[in-house]
């Protein structure tokens, strides 16, 4: 018989009855019942329970066993009386009826308890991750987390890519003020930086003819956590194909997401089935109020500005004389609700820094109700109900002000009012690709041409549109993969030619002694002959958080470090001996301690608290 | 028509004659023929010719392309006469008329050809790396490299391990003299490292219950190259499993290991199948002089002190009279080898600084010859006969001296002899455990008890040996795998007893205290339920190396640094900005220049120097 186990704490069925076996795992939980004990003995695959009979040096032994003490147990497996049967376990049938124990590993007291479903402050679950880890939920999202991956690495296999390992100890990159950087012991005063993402080697890889690659990819940023992103490291599925159009690098993505999707969400379901829906940029902002649309929600933004535009309604009407719009946003059914609801939606308006949110309700009979009904003119308010299609009983609400400002209140009050009225579909995964962003857009504050995104991407009629087109007129391949209004990934065609990328960043404002300093490199590597091409990088933890339904990434990660970027359990970072640092031919250079600090070592003081929140 | 291809330049056979086809790539050659134009053109996936035929604006354009330019082109795909046919190609039958060809990056002259099977200086393959990464060999073996990975994953899967990904950004372990230092920006003064390998992680996974992990786990490590592994970062299969004993952890290890080495290496090659051998580290030290024993390799190493012990062979006898041992290594069907073959060993054994390298011969008739032979009494020279079974026109050498010395030399003789007379076996991969590594040894320097292995693998015999037996008498549940004499991988199954932990740094000098100190994390974490535990971590780097037999590593590795820890295409490490140093809380304490340096920055000029060879 195996020293440790014959079988998991998962495997043991009616059939087994009468079998001696063998199981190790960890107490769950302990049961005095007349004189007979009961143990629920759990392992990594489920949890048998176990009988230690009355009287005997065994029983006395199994007594002192403190929860979470690993033993391994020996018995017989015997049948369940019919009303002690448990349902709700797979090896509910049967008990282990135990003739021997071993004690592997007692336990101390625990600092908080792995069994039942109390809530623990984070940091403490932190600090004892490996006991965090055993609770259930803990076990199955990092399951699901493995599955996910495992499924995406065979889903680019059978598309045709491989995958291959691309540096993490790289150079800084021109951009990089939030890489981590490593010293080097070998080349004093040198750095490495850890990579944010491997764009620059993936590019590189199809210059070097690997056609095809991916990779679950480690990436880093020296910067504070964000809800969506672990500080320090996370991964992203990063993948770039050669001679391939944008349409190219959607038709690989797709049946990626989709079958991913399908194959860790429910029966029942719905995950957008062939292509996605592709919305342009302009588009997006008009008709959703947001880059990252959620398609769940039904609402349509509306553009009523010539409804409002030298109507009684005055506010409105000066707003539209001035350049701003009137965007609406229906709220079907709404009417009947009470004041409260539109006063409700007012404050929560007020709330988000603008004057306050208009409506126009109408009755069971179709008369137009509200403040603002009541100041404009009934073929307007006919107008406003025909571009929004509103039928008696709907209510309809205003977002007023000027350009990228109203289109993003409107996409909230959009989200608002959805909300409110419980429309966003449930149980669905909803892709798009939003596309066609601007290559360039007007930096407020300089008056100047910026790069919108990705200064990388090809620009949309290449060399002969930045020689002949407004700037600002200009699109590039450039596009992002929203699901359920969460960004998964940015991702672009490249822009593979050093003549084009030239002339890119000469509207930009850089000369090409600037762009050959910074990026060289790269641009040398695409004078050897360089493929068209062009990728994406959906982000790992992001997409496990979906599938998981988990707000909080850390949810989702092995080991991550809280929101101050610390390991509580490793103690990371930590200070190191002089000694470590002269050979790194470094000294520490710290903040002076503030006058009328208490420590010495106060300069220090900021650690757990990150500079943003 | 897809506006880059519609077949990948491996595509084409002889039932797609007459098609109009487009495809994309690389003008790996150009030659003139007849007043026709032939290009190979080549991707990914392989090599079309393409003839651009004689006269009109396509052929000059066509004149023009530099080698390595990429280009798309369209045309019809027409058999080759039966003279031209390429039987070495895959589309060799076929060749693709040119009707227009689209340039879609011009090269420029090239550093180094990638057409041919030039050698080049490594460094310039290194800095031009995408261009050395488009050579067909390069293409193949990093196409292995990931088909090996992939396969790895699959076995490791398949036998019910799950792959976490553990964090990179961590703690400086106690013993990390050559951890990365990482500085961290949001906690001034304090440091992250890169982890050497996950080995803490993986085994708190297990205390976490996963029960069984695995990773193909970046490992990184601030030490100058060797041979077998990269500066910087290197891959290892790290795996771990619970309620495992050693023989469930080769059990696991065996078929992943002989099941990649079939798949990936040619037809009729010899892999050990089923169980490897298990052979004690007493053993292997004495049977082939060495813990990585090379079981390609026939000759076994003979213990003959006592053949010598109290002979006429002064030398040796003097040896075995003082303790020490002499060991013979049978050289068959060497008698008949001229006298300079005998010179010359005892001439490389001198060059390994040894007395030389005694022998005796035995002619076709089997006396005995040589120097020794003339001075060993006859019923000695038959013991050593008997003892090594030699026949008729073998000879023997022998290795002389104490301990460990001579059971290291002998090991060389017997590489040395197996070589000269070519008898390892070819086309195999033979297999090994090596087991029951002792414990402890005594430091020679200090007198003292040492740690000999890992200081955390489990004691045999547990507590109890620790506390009756011998240290130096105690084995440890610590193994090596061994490869063709290449060490792939160490293992053991831990220690997970706080108290045998103590006691086991006890014995070695180290007080409770100071394991509380440097090791309490782990040790904590045992103390609230550990499984016993055990596992290893086969380097990929090295196995794929073995499978494209590969000397140098850097031609497994996408993007490698050069052996001075430098990437040479994107140049790191690089000096950075003051202002980043700053942010990070740092100052510069390079060493002082050294008198009469030509430059100010002298004291950086180690660049490109490695501390050590």
């Amino acid at each position: 018989m195996h020293q440790y186990r014959t079988h998991t704490c998962n495997d043991l069925r009616a059939s087994d009855a009468g079998k001696t076996v063998r199981l190790s795992g960890w107490v769950h939980s302990k049961r005095d019942h007349g004189g007979l004990l009961f143990i629920d003995l759990r392992d990594h695959y489920g949890m048998t329970q176990v009988v230690v009979p009355a009287g005997g040096d065994l029983l006395e032994k199994a007594e002192h066993l403190r929860v979470e003490s690993v033993i391994t147990v020996t018995g017989e497996v015997v049948l369940r009386e019919g009303g002690q049967v448990n349902p709700n376990l797979p090896t509910g049938e049967v008990e282990l009826r135990a003739s021997d124990i071993k004690v592997q590993s007692n336990a101390a007291v625990l600092p908080f308890q792995v069994a039942g479903q109390e809530n623990y402050p984070e940091d403490l679950r932190l600090k004892y991750r490996y006991l965090d880890l055993r609770r259930e939920k803990m076990q199955r999202n990092l399951k699901l987390r493995s599955e996910v991956i495992a499924s995406m690495r065979r889903r680019m296999n059978a598309q045709g890519f491989t995958e291959f390992q691309t540096p993490i100890l790289t150079a800084s990159s021109p951009e990089g003020a939030r890489d981590f950087l490593v010293p080097s012991r070998l080349h004093p005063g040198k750095f490495y930086a850890l990579p944010q993402a491997p764009q620059q080697f993936k590019q590189l890889a199809m210059v070097a003819g690997m056609d095809r690659y991916f990779q679950i990819a480690p990436c880093f940023r020296d910067e504070a956590s964000r809800a969506d992103r672990s500080p320090g490291e996370f991964y992203q599925l990063d993948f770039e194909m050669s001679f391939a159009t944008q349409e190219d690098v959607f038709g690989v993505l797709e049946p990626v997401l989709s079958g991913l999707f399908e194959e860790f969400t429910p029966e029942g379901w719905a995950i957008t089935e062939g292509a996605f829906p592709r919305i342009p940029y302009a588009d997006a902002m008009r008709d959703y109020g947001s880059d990252k649309p959620d398609l769940r929600n039904p609402l349509i933004i509306r553009n009523v500005t010539d409804a409002f535009a030298g109507s009684g309604f005055g506010l409105f009407a000066r707003i539209a004389a001035d350049g701003g719009e009137i965007r609406a946003v229906a709220a079907p059914g709404a009417a009947s609700r009470p004041r409260a609801f539109f006063d409700k939606l007012n404050a929560w308006a007020r709330e988000q820094g603008t004057g306050g949110l208009g409506y126009i309700s109408f009755d069971e009979s179709g008369e137009a109700k509200g403040p603002i009904a009541k100041n404009l003119e009934p073929e307007r308010v006919a107008q406003i109900r025909e571009i929004c299609g509103l039928k008696p009983g709907d209510a309809v609400f205003f977002a007023a002000g000027k350009g990228d400002e109203v289109a993003k209140f409107s996409g909230q009050v959009r989200t608002k009012i959805a909300t409110e009225l419980d429309l966003i579909e449930k149980n669905a995964f909803r892709f798009c690709w939003v596309v066609d962003f601007p290559m360039y857009e007007r930096n407020e504050e300089t008056g100047q041409i910026d790069f919108s995104h990705n200064p990388f991407s090809m620009p949309q009629g290449g060399l002969e549109a930045l020689n002949t087109q407004d700037p600002l007129s200009i699109k590039a391949f450039q596009y992002d993969i929203v699901c359920n209004g969460v960004e998964l990934s940015s991702g672009a065609i490249r822009n593979h030619l050093p003549e084009v990328m030239l002339r890119a960043f000469e509207i930009a404002g850089y000369g090409p002694e600037v762009v050959e300093e910074r990026f060289g490199g790269m641009l040398n590597a695409f004078r050897y002959g360089a493929p068209p091409h062009g990728g994406a990088a959906p982000g790992v933890d992001r997409i496990v958080m979906l599938l998981a339904d988990e707000p909080n990434i850390r949810e989702v990660i092995l080991f991550p470090l809280n929101q101050g970027g610390e390991d509580l359990m490793m103690e990371a970072p930590a200070f190191v001996e002089p000694q470590r640092l002269k050979e790194l031919s470094l000294k520490l250079d710290l903040p002076k301690p503030k006058p009328g600090a208490k420590k010495a070592e106060a300069g220090a003081g900021a650690e757990g608290k990150p500079a943003a929140p």
